[in-house]
C-alpha cells in the first residue's frame, strides 16, 4: 500500500493515447471506447478494494476468536466482547477525527488513478491543520464511491492495529478504560504512523532527505499495521502486569491454558482467508496483476509458518502445541505482508519459516521477562511484524515497486529501483526499513506506553480490573452475563 | 435493488455509439472492440452478482449461530438444525414455484441490461397466471447465466426471510411446523411483496398511480426482506405463545440467558460480512460503483448501530449487554439496508445510530406486551426494517436513484428526483415508503398470522412442541441427538 | 476445470481481428483500445482465479469444524489440529513436489488464455522428467503472476484431498503418522490422478485413444479430488481398523455420536460458501459466463441434497438427524463438482437429491461391512464423489464443453461433443468416465491402501494410537494440551 503512481500512469497511458490519437484520426467511437475501458477498469479496481475491505473486516471475527479461545472460560464473554465492540470503536474515532488526520493531507483520488497528484505533508499539522476539516467531506452528500471504498479499506487496517492489544491485555483490562482505548486507536494512535507512511509523510521520503533506497516500504502493514499493534499491545501489558497467577512466587511463568482450541484454530483459519484481502487487494487495482503474486507468497508464507512452527515447537517441547502451529501460521502471515509484492515464493518461504521460529521464541523470551501477553499478540504481531519490515530490505528482488514512494533518481524520470540487500541493493534499503522500525519502537511505543500511563492515572482505581473481580471473572461483574449458561 | 434501467441505457449507451459511429466510419475493427467491453462489462457484472450471492447465502450461518447462541444449550440442536434447515426448504419452495411468482412477470434479462424491457404485473396473478409456467424455463437447458445468478441472488434474500421467524419461534416449534413454514415461505409468503415491489408490481408505481415520490423504493430489503421477516416472526411468536417459564405468575418477564455468547457474536461478524454482498451487491452491475458508497455506508451505520447500542443498554441497565450490542449492530445493518445507496455518510451514522436505540427499545417493548423473542428478531428485523423503509423517504438525498421504478414527469423524458423529507423533497416520497410499510404490518402480517393460524389448528396438537419435550430440551425428541456430547 | 482452450480463443479472436483490421485502417488508438480490453480481462479472470482460491482454501476450516464436531470432545485438540496442520503440510509437498509433478508437462499460460499450447506426458515421467525441473521456475523472481495464481489455486484443491482422510481416520491416528501422509498427499499422492486428467495426461484423451466421448471430464473435481480424497479416506480406514467399542462383540455397530452438533453445521456452511469458489471458479475465466450456472447449480445441488437428506433419514430412521442432514448437503456439494457446468439446474436438482440418498445408504453399507468412519467421509466423498463423475456421462446437455480436452471429430476442426446418455449421448461419454472411476477405485486407491500399510508396517508400534491413549482421548498425549478447559 502507498501513494501509487503506476495505477494512474497506466490508465491514463491507454485513453491519453486514445485521445491523442484522436486528435488525429478524428471518428467519435474511438473516443467512446476509451472511455468505456476506463470506466471499466476504474469500476472493477474498486470492486477489488471493496472487496478486500470486506476481507480485512471479517478478520474481527478471526482476531475474537483466537483472543477467546485462547483466553479462560471464566473471562469469554469479556474478551469476547472487546473484540467485538472494538470494531466499532475504533471505527468511530477513524470516521471522525483519524480518517482526515492520517489521510487528509493528499488527494485520495490519486490512488484510484484518477485526477490529482498527492500532496502530503510531511508531519501532521505542520502548517496545515485545515486538512482535518477538508477531510469531512467524506461525511457529505459529495463523498465520492471512489474515496468512501479508500475509507472502507483503510478503516478496516486501522480495526486490526485496535485489536490487537485486546490479547495481550485480556483478562485484567476495565471494560471501561479499554472503550477510551478503541476511540483513541482510531482518532490519534493509529493515523500518526499511517501519516509518516502511507499518508505520504517523511517516513515515505527518507529516500529523498536521506537517501535511503526508495524510503520506507511497507505493502500491506507488517509495520503500519501489525508492528504499531504491537508496540500498544506490549505497552498495555506493561501498564497492566500479568494476571493474577501468571507468575509463581519464584517468578517463574505457569501456564493458563486457553478454553477452547478448536475455536482459536477457527480464527486463524478466518485471519488466514481474510488476510488475503489484507494483502492482495492493497494493490488498489485489479488491473494491478501482481495481486495474484501477492496472495501466492501469502498462502506460501503462512503454510510455512505453521508447518516450521509446528516442527520448532515440537523440537523445543516434545509436543505440537496447537496454540504454536497458529502462532507459527500466523507469525508467517504478519512477517510477509509488508514484503509480499516485492519477494519471490523462495524467499515468501523462508520469511514465513524464519518468522515462526522468531515467534516462539519471542514468546517464550518475553514471558521470561515477565510480562504476560495471554495470546502472544506481541510476540506474533510486534516482533513478527518488524521482522516483516526489515525483509523488504533484505528480499525485495527489483521485479516490482521500483519507484515506490515516487522515488527518482537525481534526473527526475529513472525510478529508483527497489532491490533488497541480498538482491545487490546495498544497505539503502535495509535502512529506510530500520528507520521505520526505530520509529515504532521509540516514538510510536512511547505514545502507546504514555497513553495507558496517564490514563491508569487518571481513572480512578486504574484501568486494571479489581483482583477480586479478576479472579471471579470479568464476565458477570462487567458485562452481566455469563459466556456460557448450561 | 429494483428494475434497473439505468445500466442498461449506460452500455448500451456506449455500444449503440459505437455502432452508430460504425455506419459512418467503417472500420471492422471499432465494432470488435465495443462487443468485446460490452461482453466483459456483462461478465464482470455477473460476477459481482454471484459474489454477493455467496455472501448472503453465508449469512445463514450468521443467523444459525446468532439464533443458537442466544437460546438455551438443551435445544442447540433443534435451533441450530432449524436455521441449517431453511435453507434448503425455502429453496425448494422459490426454485419450483416462489421464483417464477414473484419475478415472472418481467423479463430477468432487464436486470442485467440485456435487451428487454420490464413488463410486469401489478398484482399477481392479475390476467397472466401464465408467467409461473413461463418463470420454468428457469429449470431448463435454455435457462442463461444471467438468469441464473439471478435467481441464485433471489433466493438468498428469499432465504434470509424464511430464517428470521425460526429465531422469535425458536425452543418450542415443532420440527414438523416448522418444514411447513420454509416451503410456504419460499413458495408463497416471499414472493407476495417482492412481487409487488421488486417484481415490478403495484407499489414501486405508486409515482405514477398515487403521486408518490418514485414510488416504493427499497435499495436492498428492509422492507422487502427484514420487515416481511419481522412481521412473520412476530405472527408466529403470538400463535407460539410465549416459553413456559418466561413470564412468572405475575406476568413480569424473566431473562433466559443463551448459552453461548461468543458463538452469536461470531454470528454477528458474519452477518456483517455477508451484509456487504446483500447491499452492496444489489447495484446488480460493478459497472455502477455507487456500490462502493453502499458498502460504506453500511460499514458505518453497522459500527454506530454496535457503539450506541453499547451506550444505550448501559445507560438503561449498567452493563454493555453483548446481547444487545450485537442488536444494536444488526439493527443498524437492517435499517440502512433500504437507504444504503440513496443516503449520506453522515445520515447512515445517524440512522444507524438511531435504529440502534430504537430496537433496543423495541426489545423491551415487545417483551412488556407478553410476547417472548428469545433472540430478538422482531425488534431487530421487523421494527429496524420498518425504520429503515421510512429513512429513504427521510434522507435520500437526490445524488442517486432519480428516475427509480422508471419514474418520469409528465413529459415522460425528465426522471422524478429522488429525494427525502430532509433535501426538500416533501412527504411524496416519505408517503410512498409509509405505504410500503402499511402493507407489510397489514396485509403481509396478516397472510402469515393466517398461516400460522390455521396450520395450528389443522395440525394434531397444534405446532408448538409438548410441554414436556420444551421442558426436557427438543434436541432428543425432535432431532434424536444432544447438541453436546461430552 | 481443464485444458481450456475457449477461452484463449475467444480473447485472442478479439484482440487478433482487431489487429488485422488495424494492418487495413491504420489508426494507432485501436491498437491500444484492443490491447487496454485484452489486459483488462487478464486482470478480471486472474481476480476470479484467486478469488477462487480464497474460498477454496477458507474450506478448510469447514472440513475442521465437521470432522471436530462430529467426533469425541476427548479427541477434539487433535482432531481440529490434523485439519489445521494438513493445510500447510500437504501444502509444502505441493509447493515443492507436488506441483510441477502434475503440471509440469504442459505451459500453464494456456489456463489463462496467454499464449502456449498444452503439451502434457500422457504418463507421468514418460520421457521428460525434467519438467520437475522445469517447474521449480514457480518459486524464484521469473513467476508469473498467472502461474501463482494458478498454483494457490491447484494447492487449494490438493489440501482437500490431503484433509479428507483426517476424518475417516480421526480419533486413533497418531500424529506422527499424519504428518507424513499429508506431506505424501501434497507431493505425490494427489498429482498422480490429478497429472493424468487436468494436467494433460491420457484419460483426458481416450477420446482419442479408445473413442471415448470427449475423454474423461471432471470439472472441478468429483473425481480429481473428493474420490481420490475419499479413495484414501477408505485405505486409510481399513488400515488403522474400527476405533474401540464402535463394534460390539456381536459385531454390530453402536453409535459414538459428535460432541458438537453447532459446530458441524457451522463447518457445512463454511464448505457450502467455499464450494462457489471451488465450482464456480473453475471456469478460470470471469469472461466465461459459465461460471453463473456453475455457482447455481452447485447451490441447487446443495439445496436439494440437504432436504432429500432430511426427508431420506427421517424415512430410515424416524428423526431428522442432523448429521445426516449435513452429509446430505455435503454429498449433493461433492456429486455436481464434476457435472456443475455441463447440466441443466433440473439435472442439478435430481443429481443433489440421489446423491444424498446414496451417500445416506453408503454410510450403512459401510458400517455394516466393519469399516468405521467417524464423519461419513468415505460415503460423502467417496461414494458421492463417484456418482457425480458419472452424472457428466449421464445428464452432459450438449450446451458448454464442447471440444473438451481439444477433442475434434476426425476432420480435426469439428468439436466432439460433451452429451450424457440421457440427451442422446450414447455410452462413450459413460465410458470415459466409467473409466475414470475404475482408476481411482483400482490404482488410485491401491497407492494409499500399499502407503499406509507399508507406513504401518515401518512405523514403531503401527500408526495407530496406543489403546490407553485412545481411551483416554488423544488430546493430551499427542497435543499436550485439552481442546477444552474449564
Amino acid at each position: 500500500m502507498r501513494i501509487k503512481p503506476k495505477l494512474k500512469y497506466v490508465i491514463g497511458g491507454a485513453v491519453g493515447a486514445a485521445f491523442s490519437a484522436l486528435a488525429i484520426a478524428g471518428p467519435a467511437f474511438a473516443d467512446e471506447n476509451a472511455d468505456a475501458i476506463a470506466s471499466l477498469s476504474e469500476s472493477t479496481n474498486l470492486l477489488w478494494v471493496i472487496l478486500g475491505a470486506i476481507l480485512v473486516i471479517f478478520m474481527q471475527a478471526g482476531f475474537a476468536l483466537v483472543e477467546t479461545g485462547f483466553t479462560q472460560k471464566k473471562n469469554a464473554a469479556h474478551v469476547m466482547s472487546t473484540n467485538f465492540a472494538i470494531f466499532g470503536l475504533g471505527f468511530v474515532g477513524f470516521l471522525f477525527v483519524g480518517f482526515p488526520l492520517a489521510f487528509g493531507g493528499f488527494s485520495y483520488a490519486g490512488y484510484f488513478g484518477l485526477d490529482t497528484p498527492m500532496n502530503a505533508e510531511p508531519l501532521i499539522g505542520s502548517g496545515n491543520w485545515a486538512f482535518l476539516w477538508k477531510g469531512w467531506d467524506h461525511l457529505g452528500s459529495s463523498a465520492s464511491p471512489a474515496l468512501l471504498a479508500f475509507f472502507l479499506y483503510m478503516v478496516a487496517f486501522m480495526d486490526t492495529v485496535a485489536t490487537i492489544p485486546t490479547g495481550s491485555m485480556a483478562e485484567r483490562w476495565k471494560w471501561k478504560s479499554f472503550v477510551i482505548w478503541g476511540l483513541f486507536c482510531g482518532a490519534i494512535y493509529y493515523p500518526i504512523f499511517a501519516a509518516w507512511t502511507w499518508g505520504g509523510g517523511w517516513l515515505g521520503k527518507t529516500w529523498d532527505t536521506m537517501g535511503l533506497g526508495v524510503g520506507y516500504v511497507d505493502f500491506a502493514g507488517s509495520g503500519v499495521v501489525h508492528a504499531v499493534g504491537g508496540a500498544a499491545a506490549l505497552a498495555g501489558a506493561i501498564v497492566l502486569g500479568p494476571r493474577i497467577g501468571k507468575f509463581g512466587p519464584d517468578g517463574k511463568a505457569r501456564a493458563i491454558p486457553g478454553h477452547n482450541i478448536p475455536m482459536a484454530m477457527l480464527g486463524c483459519f478466518i485471519l488466514l482467508f481474510g488476510w488475503f484481502g489484507f494483502n492482495a487487494a492493497s494493490t488498489f487495482a485489479s488491473s494491478d496483476i501482481q495481486f495474484a503474486t501477492v496472495a501466492a507468497n501469502t498462502a506460501i508464507a503462512g503454510a510455512l509458518g505453521a508447518v516450521i512452527g509446528m516442527y520448532w515447537i515440537t523440537f523445543r517441547t516434545g509436543k505440537p502445541d496447537p496454540g504454536m502451529m497458529v502462532n507459527g501460521m500466523l507469525a508467517g502471515l504478519v512477517a510477509i505482508t509488508a514484503p509480499c509484492a516485492f519477494v519471490s515464493p523462495w524467499a515468501a518461504a523462508l520469511i514465513g519459516s524464519l518468522a515462526a521460529i522468531i515467534a516462539i521464541e519471542a514468546v517464550f523470551f518475553i514471558e521470561k521477562r515477565g510480562i504476560d501477553d495471554p495470546v502472544g499478540a506481541i510476540a506474533v504481531h510486534g516482533v513478527g511484524g518488524t521482522f516483516g519490515v526489515l525483509c523488504v530490505g533484505l528480499f525485495a528482488n527489483g521485479v516490482y515497486g521500483n519507484g515506490w514512494n515516487l522515488a527518482f533518481e537525481a534526473d527526475g524520470t529513472t525510478p529508483i529501483e527497489l532491490k533488497g540487500l541480498l538482491y545487490g541493493g546495498g544497505l539503502g534499503q535495509l535502512g529506510a526499513q530500520a528507520l521505520g522500525v526505530l520509529v515504532i519502537w521509540t516514538i510510536i511505543f512511547g505514545i502507546a506506553f504514555g497513553f495507558f500511563k496517564l490514563q491508569n492515572k487518571f481513572t480512578k482505581g486504574g484501568i486494571r480490573l479489581p483482583a477480586e473481580m479478576e479472579i471471579e471473572g470479568a464476565d458477570i461483574p462487567e458485562m452481566g452475563v455469563l459466556a456460557y449458561n448450561d
